[in-house]
């Protein structure tokens, strides 16, 4: 009956059967740690899981955490919340991956602790239980002793031995058994064998414009000053104020290198150009060169350079377009035919999508024999605008290159420099777009664009908002580009481009438009049912008159400034819809991480009519808001009491940070009216009113 | 500016940079494949997942499975749905671990065929194009030759050859390259540079009554026929022919081992027992034997053999019950001292949860340095039973014991005997019992018992049909246990059991009652507050009038027919809850994994008022149901035009399989009223109504 003689060695048991707890569920965790979640520096990261154990015991939990770069790793106690879901936290304070894990265990001497207590406060008889302190310790004592922690080891043993030693009765002992500091002691020292340990994960930790950015986006060669004359990356410069006064901090450049002349397309897109068209700057390289040239009618790379210079001093970010394509003309057909895909004529092929040709574009042939040295001279072009100072790039349709050259691309970028940022331009199907997130683009193009009703955009934005997505994709709203002119743009007139810029700059935190069309509004498409600018400068260079009387300019400032004035705004992370009972209106909040700053935007989605509705706001909305406010003028009030805060609590005042006016809000619900011919949106401060002592009404 | 000179060696580059295809969220999955899903005998598993590569080629996607004992895998074909996400199925036709994965490729020569097509239709010339056709064609030949498949590729050299010598005409060609069986030969030689394989994950396949069981619960020792006599195994047997008329398949024994002496409890839980006291039989362990060794007083190993054969010819499975612990007499404890924790005085530590106290259970220690050996002795346990042939465990409070220990044994078990069934009696917290589920238990008792209202029943059920809940736990439905006697069945009268059993019944594939007192209805609690019984059988023997006339006999047979005749109640997957605008009534439908058979049931969950309603069906439900129907009398008819099949829509039989009753609903919304003291609850069989050319109704 009884197992004593039989072998325990070919049984199957465990390696280690005593390693109790059970670490499942981690967050953040993207694809159970194939990849990267996605933080910025000083960042508070707060890793949750589910800790538990057979039984009663008493559980310790902690969150390990290192940068790639150092070796030891911080230890954090994690605390158990509802549900046997800890928490602990730790800040982010270097760019690049950071790993972390956590360990825990079941502690004996908490339990014993834990159990003496309850044991005498129910006058049970704990002598017994006492005597097992001292080898509980002394074990723990042992252990510190062999990992070398002497002092500790010192300390541990000097409580055992007193513990056992102690004849001053059990409240004296009940007490010594409780000292915290010498738990904590304890502690660091769990019997190994006993300790469960999850998986390491990692975050990817960008700088702050990974998570906030304000991109303005405008074709070098329609920068000149007077018409009929194609623009330079001097005429850039020039126009640099015009770009740091509305508010922008990334102004991103389509490619500027050499054009392609073979099978160059006209104006409109029409296929047979003329001396003189420019041609699409997407059809990459022409004899004067490739990816890493200057187009001879922008400038010289010294030019650039300067360029690159000046916008810093203005707190302006060139991004730089990166699309591997090329045109007949590029160097590399020349040079590497064997990176191309050959015809059965011989003849290279040029891009399809059946029956659609661009006989102007030449794909790779990313997957050919010599794909090593492809994607390693891909690399070098993006390193080469890195060495001229470019930190943030935009990449052309990442989703018809292989995802393994984009993983492996960025993360070879990153790793020389930390500071690069890849803006993954994908329209396409949703499991592609979250993929190429995933590994490693820092932003992503959304559908936002084609998003319009309140039910919609409130869906798409929860879905982004998720666990795991809200870890790896972080959203960059442009309510038009050179390709995407939207209906609702086209149709909707001056009340249509202020929605959607004031919803893509409060729901984004980051965003950007195409200028200027967007501050001109630009809203003449090429034919009925396309998307596509009326001479659109994709293939043609156009004069602006950006000083036109009804430019949105002013508009697009005073946004921004909210923007900068309002980390709730900074961040993707506080978002949350409220209810408003007409579905022409959206209503939404944004929270900063610690709370203090609240923004409420509500807009008409209706270009045509005055809408109006009721607007209900949960308690906490108005709640976040009393905790987080600082009386300005008024610090030597008395504080309020419980009493009146709750009789103030009624009253609000609803402040509209785009307009400047105020009214008067009175509990949960209250009335909104939006008239598309004035400003279609509110941008809402909500203040807490509150009648002091001396009869003097204010607002926080 | 070229690469050509680089080094490709040290690049960090992926040894593979070829595999487009990407394989993402595979459903079934749990935890990442760390454990199994659980499926049963002859399900039909289906596999997806998101599937797709950059750009516009084509992709072809296998689903690999093979049973644990086979070696070569099982190769299926995925087809794609909606949003990229994949779909293949298999059937398990054997016990035991299944293993499955997904293969995909971008397949270059569908991609060829598919666009031919598209360049034909659109009128391009494709004479280059088809004459790519013979090199990937050949190129899939040689891999089918290295392959040893000379059959294929004898065909596809064949195949490429007339492609390539053709002279008769772009059609002709086009219709050669069009080949589907030639396709289908090819794909099974893909280039293995371009394969992508998913991880490997588990299904764990068990017999249909994992999925599918009634329990009933009963104490052998109150199985006499008379009062004041100790009942025993042969007492059972008598009862065998009462379990089974009433439609159970299980029948559950508490612990039928000795029963210790020391500190055991009386009547009621008293801490003195008196002489003639039976104790309670969870005190494991006397004298006369321990886990291995049946109760004296019930009878003999022999006896225990016969039982479990007379049950077996009533299609009745004995489950006993699996509770590691001993009694202070138990031989465990002299013969090995060692796998019990000492107190200080050198004494066995009783089982605590301080600050209470239990003297009659010592729990082993599984951490204990003899732990290799007290698992292998407790496997052995089960394997004793096993000998004799139980193949269905009840394992008490399993969340006390090592999550590790219950991995390995049910492992262990299984490999050896795979028709094993374990369940978990875990009423504790819901990751904890979520976890036993995940590591190998067949079933697990759920918080049922104490979901009393609509909303919280459902929001329950809800959450166990999520998505991984699913696919690794299988609820097991009490409405009462011994040691639960819910508030609700204290005080609601015949109303509340009649309900819990109707909703215990339906809601579960598998459930079970503790009996006599279910059907007998006991409902006196111990004292105010308490869910213990009076007179509770865990400490005394009782005498139960099985005849009497008040008896819920006849309802729990009823209910278990129709269980019997209804496959949409003999599995969980197709739960589905439907509108009904009172809260005291709950209405829900169960379809089969076919789709032939469905049961809506409505319940009042109020025992003490009749309630009325309107419920609304969803479309999908009626026509659900019109789709299996088959004319059972009058297939000589014409089929019905859609014109009439949409005029009948309207029209349905509500038929109660509780009750024969039979009500006539019209369209979606209907009313229901039930009366709790006639019968809380409806089954029902919805029966769409058919008016035939002959102007004569019947019901489908």
């Amino acid at each position: 009956m009884s197992a004593t003689g039989a072998s325990t060695s070919d049984a199957g048991l465990p390696a280690e059967g005593r390693g109790r707890a059970v670490i499942e569920n981690l967050d953040p965790c993207v694809d159970d740690g194939r990849f990267a979640a996605k933080r910025t520096l000083g960042d508070e990261v707060s890793v949750q899981a589910d800790i538990f154990t057979d039984g009663h015991d008493a559980l310790c939990a902690q969150l390990l955490c290192r940068h790639e770069s150092t070796d030891p790793w911080q230890r954090i106690p994690m605390r158990a919340g509802l549900n046997d879901r800890w928490q602990g936290t730790f800040r982010v304070t270097q760019l690049g991956h950071w790993h972390y894990c956590i360990e825990a265990w079941v502690d004996a001497l908490e339990t014993w602790r834990s159990d003496l207590k309850k044991k005498h406060a129910a006058g049970q008889d704990i002598a017994l239980d006492l005597a097992r302190g001292p080898g509980l310790i002394a074990a723990a004592a042992a252990r510190a002793a062999a990992s070398c922690a002497a002092d500790d080891a010192q300390q541990l043993s000097a409580w055992a031995q007193s513990l056992e030693a102690r004849a001053d009765g059990i409240e004296a002992q009940l007490q010594s058994a409780q000292d915290a500091h010498l738990h904590e002691l304890a502690r660091r020292h769990p019997a190994p064998e006993t300790l469960s340990r999850s998986a390491t994960l990692t975050l990817l930790v960008e700088r702050e414009r990974a998570r906030y950015s304000t991109w303005y986006e405008m074709f070098p060669r329609s920068a000149a000053a007077a018409p009929d004359t194609h623009g330079t990356l001097a005429d850039c410069e020039r126009l640099l104020p015009y770009v740091a006064q509305m508010g922008f901090d990334v102004l991103y450049l389509p490619p500027i290198s050499p054009i392609g002349r073979s099978e160059r397309r006209g104006p409109n897109n029409r296929s047979e150009a003329h001396e003189g068209d420019p041609g699409s700057p997407w059809a990459i390289g022409d004899r004067e060169g490739g990816h890493k040239s200057i187009h001879p009618q922008l400038g010289t790379l010294a030019d650039f350079r300067r360029l690159v210079a000046r916008a810093a001093e203005l707190n302006i970010e060139l991004a730089l377009d990166i699309a591997f394509q090329c045109s007949p003309d590029h160097p590399y057909v020349r040079e590497h035919p064997e990176w191309f895909l050959k015809r059965a004529d011989g003849s290279i092929q040029y891009a399809e999508n059946p029956p659609k040709k661009y006989q102007d574009i030449y794909p790779f042939d990313f997957g050919c024999a010599a794909w090593r040295e492809l994607w390693l001279e891909l690399a070098s072009i993006v390193e080469f605008w890195v060495a001229q100072g470019v930190r943030i790039f935009r990449v052309d349709n990442p989703h018809t290159k292989p995802f393994a050259l984009w993983e492996w691309l960025i993360a070879r970028v990153r790793r020389r420099c930390p500071e690069a940022i890849f803006l993954a331009e994908a329209f396409t199907r949703p499991k592609l777009m979250y993929r190429l997130a995933k590994l490693g683009f820092s932003q992503s193009y959304t559908y936002f664009a084609w998003r319009n009703g309140s039910q919609e955009l409130r869906a798409y934005f929860e879905e982004l908002r998720s666990r795991p997505v809200r870890d790896f994709f972080r959203p960059n709203l442009w309510p038009n580009t050179p390709d995407i002119l939207t209906e609702y743009l086209q149709f909707g007139g001056r009340p249509a481009f202020t929605a959607r810029l004031v919803l893509a700059a409060t729901l984004g935190a980051s965003y950007g438009i195409y200028g200027p069309p967007f501050e001109l509004m630009e809203h003449q498409a090429r034919e009925p049912g396309s998307e596509e600018y009326q001479d659109s400068e994709k293939y043609q260079v156009r004069f602006w008159d950006r000083a036109r009387a009804d430019s949105l300019r002013d508009l697009i400032t005073r946004i921004n400034a909210i923007r900068r004035d309002h980390p709730a705004l900074q961040s993707d992370a506080g978002l949350q819809f409220h209810a408003i009972d007409n579905e022409a209106l959206i209503a939404y909040s944004k929270r900063s991480a610690d709370g203090a700053d609240r923004v409420l935007v509500i807009v008409n989605l209706d270009p045509q009519h005055a809408q109006s509705g009721w607007l209900s706001l949960e308690d906490s909305m108005l709640e976040a808001q009393n905790a987080v406010t600082t009386e300005p003028a008024l610090t030597t009030e008395p504080a309020l009491t419980a009493g009146q805060a709750g009789q103030a609590q009624g009253s609000f005042q609803a402040h509209d940070l785009l307009t400047g006016a105020r009214f008067l809000w009175n509990g949960k619900r209250n009335y909104v009216a939006l008239d598309p011919t004035t400003t279609p949106a509110h941008i809402l401060r909500i203040r807490r009113r509150v009648r002091s002592e001396r009869d003097f009404d204010y607002f926080l």
